[in-house]
């Protein structure tokens, strides 16, 4: 399976990292920008096929996204398994950090998160099958090339996989905005499998009850909820916050 | 002048607040269901004209966004002035709050970050006029509602903005990746401006030197920064963070 890639940083990124198989770039010009000639550059040395297209062939395999006269055909980023993300903490000698989004729908919000985590030091990420946007091409290009760098696990039950980590001593705790356990006012230098809900939503009252905790962001004035990336930002910033600081 | 809201949320949260003008609201349907029928119920007591439109006519005022069968056309949010954000201050009798955004040009990212400035209790927004994105119904969508209820001041020379702060005794401090000095080492609970810069380029050079420090927020691994709407998530959340806590 292939996937398409498109837009200079993106596309860059991808090069950057090892983990990805580019197959082809196509590039709408012949005379590239100095931004787009220094990610040629990084094709060079990978030997990767680099092929002229025309406009309308890189607006139809961008599927109207902002290409910026790049494209990039790679190996279909592959989901990774449980143990793989258990492994990655327990080689990695940190406390563990998961991230589990119960039903993101949104794109940006998901590369936003993935790219968050990411930056926040996660060892990986988990999704559900369903009523979920997978890692997209425009997931991919949110998350500014992050995807290639963290391993995301898509499961079809959250619940069992919390029953997972749980036995491998992870604490999972869920932001509920209706929680009064405040985020800052919880020891998060634990191993840790932080739970986000869908936008609007929530986490479903299943996976609520899995949770070992539930907590809140305090909010003033006449806001109900922040934006789902907003808040996935806010609660691993905190914890990476307390793990710095101790 | 006017402007167009549209789908249930921000019509909804716009038709809570008494800030906002309505002038007509179409919807696309003769049965509503329940979330649009309570949409509706809010627009009773305020006597504003509902129409009955087609779902062609609707796509096109929403200009092909997610409309859900309802627009508004209401009144144009209008910017407020630097004195009306700064009397809104000190007549809260709280520290001051404003967040200055140098440039951001994404809908999704300046929305998120009223609709999470206003959760974190800021008294204003500061936006500049050029090579900016301005308070267009995309970004009213992005931010729920919340640019009914925050002040957006949009000036010419965020720099002379910055002064006129500063002889208020408000602290300006900015976001910037490089800066040694972290975030949560800063005393944040005093009079305070965060400038956010701008996607992919952070604040600029001669707005950077007026500011009277400059932070960081920490990052681990292959990134190198966070989305600008979930850095200026993590900021504001400290400052809350910080201002709660004592």
């Amino acid at each position: 399976m292939t996937q398409i890639i498109y837009g200079i940083h993106p596309v860059e990124e991808a090069l950057k990292s090892s983990y990805i198989d580019f197959l082809k770039i196509f590039v709408g010009t012949r005379s590239p920008g100095p931004a787009l000639q220094s990610l040629l550059d990084l094709a060079t040395p990978r030997k990767i096929d680099v092929a002229l297209a025309s406009g309308k062939t890189l607006e139809q395999m961008a599927k109207g996204g902002l290409h910026q006269n790049v494209v990039a055909l790679v190996k279909e980023t592959s989901y990774a398994g449980i143990e793989q993300i258990l492994s990655r903490w327990k080689e990695g000698g940190t406390r563990a950090l998961f991230l589990i989004l119960d039903g993101i729908q949104d794109p940006q919000n998901l590369g936003s998160l993935i790219r968050t985590a990411l930056g926040c030091g996660a060892h990986g990420l988990i999704i559900p099958k369903d009523r979920a946007v997978g890692i997209t091409p425009a997931v991919v290009k949110a998350s500014a090339g992050a995807t290639v760098h963290l391993p995301v696990v898509r499961v079809v039950n959250i619940a069992a996989t919390i029953d997972i980590l749980k036995k491998e001593g992870i604490w999972v705790y869920g932001a509920a905005g209706e929680a009064s356990d405040l985020v800052y006012d919880l020891d998060l230098d634990i191993d840790l499998a932080v739970v986000i809900g869908a936008e609007g939503k929530g986490i479903r009252p299943l996976v609520k009850k899995k949770c070992d905790r539930v907590f809140s962001i305090p909010m003033k004035g006449p806001v109900s909820s922040f934006n789902a990336s907003v808040s996935g930002g806010m609660v691993l910033y905190e914890v990476m916050r307390q793990r710095n600081k101790i």
